[in-house]
């Protein structure tokens, strides 16, 4: 029997049920919907209610990282750590049918399942205060006032190393019943886009300081996706 | 003492902890960030697994739906509905500050807290199948090929009664220690906006046929945001 490394063991945990043919346990298929995103929602439960909690999250290799929340406090109880999900959504289209059953929408998901811990050591955490940065924009932290010891304290940061996970997707047009195709009734898809604004600089900002070369990637006008995945290969090869 | 109706209790669920002073307890604070939405997150807890399942969800006064997913296995066997929080968040921009720590994002979040229930009452899920096309799509259920009893059996829908709920905002520009404002380091923000785009129609369309005039909220690059408010606003006036 031979390992397959290239994608994630499916368990009852993450295997999908609903819509099966759109889902992938493939490692590439899962990181490329977590890397074209910024913000993800992170499932936990506290003392019996789950909480869906939306933040910014980053990707080193198979393990998630994201900023303190309210799960910081349970974890500092939680020595062993918590079962979470982080799950990530892109909308992309919405697909408008000719009966009602069959609207819908394209999208790419993820969701990933693991153990969330807090990060406490000194070292990995100051090392992720810096990554936060970098792998958002590409070799900024190195240009920032450094991270001071308050700073360090004040943070939390946890961490989820990816046990299981699945993306999946919608990329097609209208999925109408064969007879229903013959009806005269309008059907489509509208495109759904998040795209980048011209950056505003800060108005306090000290005479002549130029916008850094890290910037280039959120051109006006372009992709959020497109650019965060570029952000991740320059944080990767960095 | 007065009970105030244009608020959701607070209470140690939904109270906000971190940054409190960017919640708000206001049911139209709420309901503005769920209008503008069409994507939630909502959060389940399976045999002690936490779940966050994205999906497309909608408001009617202070309940809301969603299409079945996994949890509606497990909700055919909890007859009294089990605890769920359903999410929206909308990233509106991103703020870099002269220092790692100050580094921020603009968005609009709201939690909201309560029991998910399956619908099984035959009335209300026929009511909620064509809801949930004439809240997206202005009078579009009318123009379509009628649901059939099959489609009826195949669909689950879930239902929550907002218990509790919270809206989160930031709203402003970089936040940087008074100090850090001398310092020779570029600080900006750059928006993020989710528009649509030119409506595709479906090529196996009937020859002649118009789009409806419900289509019109949905402009080629319009905002997303400001289309989905636009059609809560006809689906409440009915």
């Amino acid at each position: 029997m031979t390992v397959d490394t290239a994608a994630y063991p499916v368990t009852p945990r993450n295997r999908v049920k609903r819509m099966h043919e759109r889902a992938s346990y493939d490692r590439a298929a899962v990181h490329a919907v977590l890397d074209a995103a910024m913000l993800c929602h992170v499932a936990y439960v506290i003392d019996g209610q789950p909480y869906a909690t939306p933040t910014l999250f980053w990707r080193r290799e198979d393990t998630l990282y994201w900023h303190g929340s309210s799960a910081s406090r349970m974890l500092r109880h939680l020595k062993a750590g918590t079962p979470a999900c982080l799950t990530v959504a892109h909308l992309d289209s919405l697909v408008l049918a000719r009966s009602g059953f069959n609207h819908s929408a394209n999208y790419r998901s993820a969701m990933c399942f693991g153990t969330a811990r807090l990060v406490e050591d000194a070292d990995e955490k100051i090392e992720a205060m810096r990554d936060v940065v970098d792998r958002f924009y590409p070799g900024r932290s190195a240009l920032l006032r450094p991270i001071t010891q308050q700073e360090a304290k004040a943070t939390t940061i946890i961490a989820m190393e990816i046990e299981e996970a699945a993306a999946k997707v919608r990329a097609k047009g209208v999925g109408d019943d064969e007879a229903d195709f013959a009806l005269p009734i309008w059907a489509g898809v509208i495109p759904v886009t998040t795209v980048l604004g011209a950056v505003q600089t800060c108005p306090r900002l000290v005479a002549g300081v130029e916008p850094p070369e890290g910037l280039s990637i959120f051109a006006e006008n372009g992709r959020l996706d497109d650019a965060l995945l570029a952000g991740q290969r320059l944080y990767e090869d960095g």
